[in-house]
């Protein structure tokens, strides 16, 4: 499976004092492109509501190779990992898009959880996980 | 009446590109003011959920004087304008700690909405104005 | 002159206790429109910054109309105010994309100042007037 | 060695759409305990400046255990690991003030860089380290 790409222009605002964007700022970007991510296989975050689960990440982790600067084009490539039953686990890689050159890697992992109760879900929805496999293969 | 104060240190991540806080955070430092204001009042954002309506901001202005720095001491001053009938004025002044040098002065207004339709209530709750009036006084 | 359009789709990272954008995200909009159209113009912040001039906000004016929701395409267009000598004023709104609903109004003024010694400069440089009023006529 | 502990009250702001703090804005919770524990130790981010380096972020590691809520007041402890030749670990754990129940943890890893230069020190400076050291004894 080829990764799924999502394009970010760095703005002036994610910028801090060291000339380069704050390293927090690499979670929207990862939460950027999985939302896109999900929408490309027919799942947003109210379509999961609707259908009665929220998907909460329950952990993050964040390599940094080299740091994005403003008006950088980059690229979030996102893949879910193939075993995914009750904990979803992306994977993310952040290049800058003219050079492919790698500036940051990151997994989440987010598990299914009721809606009203917040109660975990020891599955993750089926509709949901056949899309995934589905994308994956 | 003395203008309800709430202090602040300006921390790394709210630092731009020029070496200052960036001019977006100051509505940050202004709501962390207002809803200890409330709060000072015994009418926090959940207590005005209990009740059944909400106050967005539906205006905001802010002039800025002087630049805030990393790890600088400051203070949000918010002081209520008298007239509030339907909407609700609120004036701030952020200032220097130690020196007492005003940075950016502010005023957002708010209305009451219900919670549920969130149509525009022509007046706002009683107990949430008398308490105001007190302050004012 | 038409004004310039930036598009922007609403993050999840955006969207507050009220399910709506919170009213401080609109300055990044705003941040995000306004750097767009300077590049349109060929004049980025890092160009000012090697001509020696940094452009600070200092003022900033916001009306809400209609609240923005989660992954809604809204436009933000960016119009020069045609008096600029020594502030430059843009005005902006925020409209949905679908319907050209108007969703919120800003206002903002930026000085010229030094880069090195933060004094203001009491005109534009010329350069960058020339093109600014080549983009408003 | 007990831990440093930094105290926040949960600002609005920070609340998403689940009515939960927003899963990356921890890594704004983790800085705001590291600097004020670096200053505790004498040491602060512009110190280092002058000293001619900085400590950029080279991964972090966040697990959510339960979320935060909007005013609740949480503790962030700050730990230095006891090995740090050449990288600065520091163990992060988020609990509820009043009932000391643990909403998540972090471990961050920081790398000494030449501020002029950016290129890797492969050791941390000497004072700094001395410091820390005392912490943790």
């Amino acid at each position: 499976m080829k990764p799924f790409r999502h394009e970010i222009r760095v703005p002036f605002y994610d910028i801090d004092l060291m000339r380069v964007v704050w390293h927090g700022h690499y979670v929207k970007y990862f939460e950027e492109a999985r939302c896109a991510f999900f929408e490309s296989l027919g799942m947003s975050y109210l379509d999961m509501e609707k259908a009665g689960f929220l998907l909460p990440v329950v952990s993050l982790e964040i390599k940094y190779i080299r740091p994005a600067v403003f008006r950088q084009r980059i690229g979030v490539d996102v893949a879910p990992d193939p075993d995914f039953e009750n904990l979803l686990k992306l994977r993310y890689t952040v290049v800058d898009i003219e050079t492919g050159e790698k500036l940051c890697k990151g997994v989440t992992r987010q598990a299914a959880v009721d809606r009203e109760t917040r109660s975990l879900r020891f599955l993750l929805p089926g509709p949901f996980v056949r899309r995934l496999r589905e994308a994956i293969r």
